[in-house]
């Protein structure tokens, strides 16, 4: 594809025969939102890799759907300016994968996610008439809110060919700790205390036992073997502002039981510091023949409860399940590692799998973060939502897309 | 009202009986959205005054519509917490209103408005039913974004009666500074080059010529008689980071001929360079017998043509327009000044808004940055958005409220 009236004409010939269409940029998506469920057509949208236009003045770059992560940080970095979703596949995801799924990633907590950025769209209708929502001013209230229905809305409503994003400065200066807790109480209790402490790190990760002595089994950290590591980032324009902020977090691991906590003294430092952090996906991705990275999320105050509650998953239903992710915004990524070709490894992911979503439900929290609810988690959308949420996305979904030809099968629209 | 469940029976009888339902919560509204244009039920809801939950540690408050924005600000002080926003009409204007009409004040540029905040509603539709929306967890992209569907709907899609928003810590420090500028193409000049620096002031507001030349006339601050003012404010937890900032705007001001710089040296000298900008709209308001309050936005870039542009309108029209906002993201406050006793001098301001609405939409900008559409712009919204964006707005509209019963004539949906 390389243009919105392509897309256009493909729609139409689309939406008149019924047959789906699912628009795909990179298709590193963790819920299986670009898999064609009831075939069709698969638009392929990395070919729009234009970066439009970039204009620090007002603030804001203008992008084609393909356009991948890291070449707009490429292109912004030189103005000293950063699109800060940040996701963990931002060297290979596309900008138009990001609007679909909202994607979020490390900084969320302080930089919030993809939705926060968007200020405009041009859109495909499965009618294949085009539109324009928004406005390139950073500022509007004109109308309802089109932009953000279609942030997050996984393909199934319309086809995004055009994205103008609000892009921010990047902070100049970051320090880094990390804190070892041989209670998981503990470690909770800090992640509380720093937000009564007034402080919003930039970067606030937590690793759970397993998580940690998976990664010294197959790299040479030597970590202390803890219930949990949580990593820390502050940042301002000012080496004053980074340290006042990392000195008030300190303050707080000191005040719970830490095992050792560690600050960074030089650049070097800090990416030794993260190297347990950055390490952990890959690391549990390869234990078992099969993974499924989830990213339930909850109220801050409730990790802790989270973190234990997947403990005792893993014991009842006999399956190995790790846990790593963003402490700072309650979202976290439990792996339940697995054996794909024993039916009964299988079965017990699953009942896992639907476990964990009650507990994060139970806890006051989301089904989804950060990787959406596509194929994987449609089944559960019933848990968190009540039937007239549901009605209502329904009702939305039928009014635009109303031979449900765009992505089919995702996210429990077709009931 | 009291309660969602009498608000549902309400809403039940009027859709039955297809009677107009005008939610309203202070009343403080710019564009008309709580006037009852076709009669009917004014449905109020400043008894839903309940802070029902402040949770640090969650970074979130719960509140009813009907709570001042002023008292939940209160009841954050003593956690060093704040809810950014800040509407000019915070100590009179409800939380619900807020979110109806997505809400912006002076911090929107740094800080955002209501949109970024609201985590998760209640709402009651048009029917009666009762929903919840969004998730207490900070970060979730579970189904549709219908919370920000319905933050700015302007209460033409559903009555709100619970309001989860996300809460920030105060940066304890702030600067202040003021600049004037003979030339408004070099106070424009130095709006684009403060975003080029990297710095997002927390403040930067611009009055125009005629605001001030007003204020003289009537207060006792005389103030050089340019151009433009520039006022300026920048924040931190620590005293260095506030001032880093401020010396890069500085900076950027004396690279742009101003005629004088001021920098507050204490509090009471922040609170008098304030003095100009707080008593702009009450000065201008007792100007003529009547006047229209403004909001149009543009891309930073273009405050300094946006200010001409209007110059030339009252030029044309005849009439007194003058202009102050919020230039940090583009939201210009011109305030028409008019007789309404004067049928000609009607016809003068009704030919300078359109004139007004057309310029900004002209720029790349927006009908309105944070009043929203209501009733005085609805005829407007035809000039920024095109056919299809107005017909999904309408055809959302009729899914959630057939009967038409919620706040209708607002925002052009009726058509």
């Amino acid at each position: 594809m390389e243009s919105a009236e392509q897309i256009s004409e493909i729609l139409k010939l689309a939406n008149s025969k019924k047959i789906p269409v699912i628009p795909r940029g990179a298709g590193t998506g963790l819920s299986g939102m670009a898999v064609p469920a009831k075939g069709g057509i698969v638009l392929d949208l990395s070919h729009m890799n234009k970066i439009l236009k970039i204009s620090i003045e007002d603030r804001l770059a203008i992008v084609q759907p393909g356009v991948v992560y890291a070449d707009l940080e490429k292109a912004l970095a030189p103005h000293g300016f950063f699109f800060p979703p940040d996701p963990a596949s931002g060297t290979v995801c596309t900008l138009g994968g990001n609007v679909a799924t909202n994607a979020g990633g490390v900084k969320g907590a302080k930089y919030g996610t993809t939705r926060d950025y968007v200020l405009a769209l041009q859109v495909v209708l499965p009618d294949g008439r085009i539109m324009r929502t928004g406005s390139k001013a950073i500022k509007s209230v004109s109308g309802y809110d089109l932009t953000r229905l279609f942030v997050g809305s996984e393909g199934t409503l319309g086809v995004v060919t055009e994205i103008t994003l609000k892009i921010n400065p990047r902070p100049p200066v970051t320090t880094t700790a990390l804190a070892t807790f041989d209670d998981l109480e503990d470690a909770g209790r800090a992640v509380s205390q720093i937000m009564h402490s007034g402080i919003i790190p930039s970067v606030l990760e937590i690793l759970g036992r397993h998580t940690i002595v998976a990664i010294n089994q197959n790299m040479d950290l030597n970590l202390p073997e803890v219930d949990a590591m949580l990593l820390v980032e502050t940042d301002g324009y000012t080496r004053e502002e980074a340290e006042y902020q990392m000195e008030k977090v300190i303050g707080v691991f000191n005040n719970n039981n830490p095992k050792e906590v560690k600050k960074a003294r030089s650049l070097q430092d800090a990416e030794e510091l993260w190297k347990a952090r950055k390490s952990a996906y890959a690391v549990l991705a390869r234990i078992k023949s099969h993974f499924v990275l989830e990213d339930v999320t909850v109220p801050m105050g409730k990790v802790a409860d989270l973190l234990k509650g997947v403990e005792e998953i893993s014991r009842k239903q006999g399956i190995q399940i790790a846990t790593f992710g963003h402490a700072g915004d309650g979202n976290l990524h439990p792996q339940i590692l697995y054996d794909g070709y024993d039916p009964d490894q299988v079965k017990r992911m699953e009942a896992a799998s639907a476990d964990l979503f009650k507990l994060a439900i139970d806890l006051g929290g989301t089904l989804t973060g950060e990787h959406g609810i596509g194929l994987s988690k449609a089944p559960y959308m019933g848990l968190e939502h009540d039937p007239v949420a549901m009605d209502v996305m329904r009702s939305i979904k039928k009014i635009l897309d109303p031979n449900n030809i765009l992505n089919p099968g995702k996210m429990a629209l077709d009931g």
